[in-house]
């Protein structure tokens, strides 16, 4: 199978950290290690996971068991965030005494933008951070939601946020097209020609009273991006359809 | 709980569906209604659901199992996209016999400017949309993800395309900032003139020979959007401060 995307050489995924503080389902454990993995990250650190390692951790986590086995417990949030310069703390609420969150995808570049090492922190399924958790980072972010039932699942939020990551980093850079040309200006002008000769060979257009059909023709070509290999086929579709009534194939 | 979000009401959430296609594991299904929900749809269509209903989706939808009671079954995919006037079909492969899928990113606010009810198809959880099911969708989706690992969870990428799909139509606006009002250039410049007068009171600061104390406290002032309600606090601290040296408080 071909590859769509290659993954930037400069970006280091260690850079960004997914820290889940309290976590009460594992899995949700391996669905954010899964989430994580997908986007190109894989530092995973728990504090006070409720079971982990578990089964069901590494049932979700399915390609990522990697992720899951290099995880690092803490007892706390302080000794996790303590060798990253930022702390990002995901709230899906408005809190009185915090910061008002901004919205994750605005403010995800900047951060990235900016040299250093990067934690994003997610609280417990249930309860979220708390404010003394919140108070340890120094971002705060969230996700805009539906304002009737706002309720992420915690590996979804982790899913949205390290696809922001590798957006903002620009992580995944599209493959070279391969043998997918598009065609060039010469190849649309040749199927019009080959096309209008072909119609008025079969009799289906006068070129004394050509109308809009070549303006029709132009503009239905023009929908999607043709490749060169779709005009190729086109234009061997006309020449079967020319060749039908008995005149030499058009080249 | 104060809301962060408002739901334009101009939007209707009908014109988005969700479509999945022969999905194998019943908690998927109701981790991408709760996925719908927090993005403000509600129309899930499942073409052959291996489980369904089943208490793994109710489990897993949570607060979105009213998605779930909605949901319409169907036997094969073309009746489930008989009122739609475009299909996008999710893959995470790039197929040689199909379409270049492009990023949902940047297809989706194309799409969603223009008129139209829209399906987001998506295939089973292992071996995706074939190919007769990807032909009868009119446009092709992929998420950029990692060469190495790309294999999002189905309830992952639901999430991941309804969020753009909400971001695209703007569905969710800021609510009023409440009372947390920013300060206001008069309420810094009191905060200065403030901090200057206490500090010239104890001795900190010589009006002769100010340096570049003023530059450098508004430098700091100005890093965080500092809140009336802030500075307030500030100023007050700043009047404590200087009442303690036995100086009447400063105003």
């Amino acid at each position: 199978m071909r590859q769509n995307y290659t993954m930037k050489a400069t970006f280091d995924p260690a850079r960004v950290a997914v820290v889940l503080v309290r976590p009460s389902h594992p899995g949700n454990i391996g669905a954010a290690a899964r989430a994580m993995k997908t986007m190109g990250l894989a530092d995973l650190a728990l504090v006070q996971p409720r079971h982990f390692p578990h089964a069901e951790a590494d049932a979700m986590a399915a390609g990522a068991k990697d992720v899951l086995e290099r995880a690092r417990v803490f007892d706390e949030l302080a000794p996790a965030l303590a060798d990253r310069e930022l702390a990002v703390g995901f709230s899906a609420r408005r809190r009185d005494l915090s910061h008002v969150p901004r919205e994750w995808r605005e403010l995800a570049p900047e951060i990235l933008a900016a040299p250093g090492r990067i934690a994003l922190v997610f609280g417990n399924e249930t309860s979220g951070l708390s404010n003394d958790e919140l108070l340890r980072c120094q971002r705060f972010a969230t996700f805009a939601t539906n304002p009737g039932y706002g309720s992420l699942n915690l590996a979804a939020a982790v899913q949205l946020a390290t696809y922001e990551v590798a957006f903002a980093a620009r992580l995944f850079e599209p493959a070279a097209a391969g043998h997918r040309a598009p065609a060039s200006g010469a190849d649309l002008e040749g199927l019009h020609a080959h096309l209008a000769e072909a119609l008025v060979a079969c009799g289906f257009l006068d070129p004394a009273k050509p109308g809009r059909l070549d303006e029709r023709m132009r503009r239905l070509a023009s929908r999607p991006s043709l490749e060169r290999e779709e005009v190729d086929l086109l234009r061997g579709m006309l020449r079967a359809l020319s060749a039908r009534d008995g005149d030499p194939p058009a080249q």
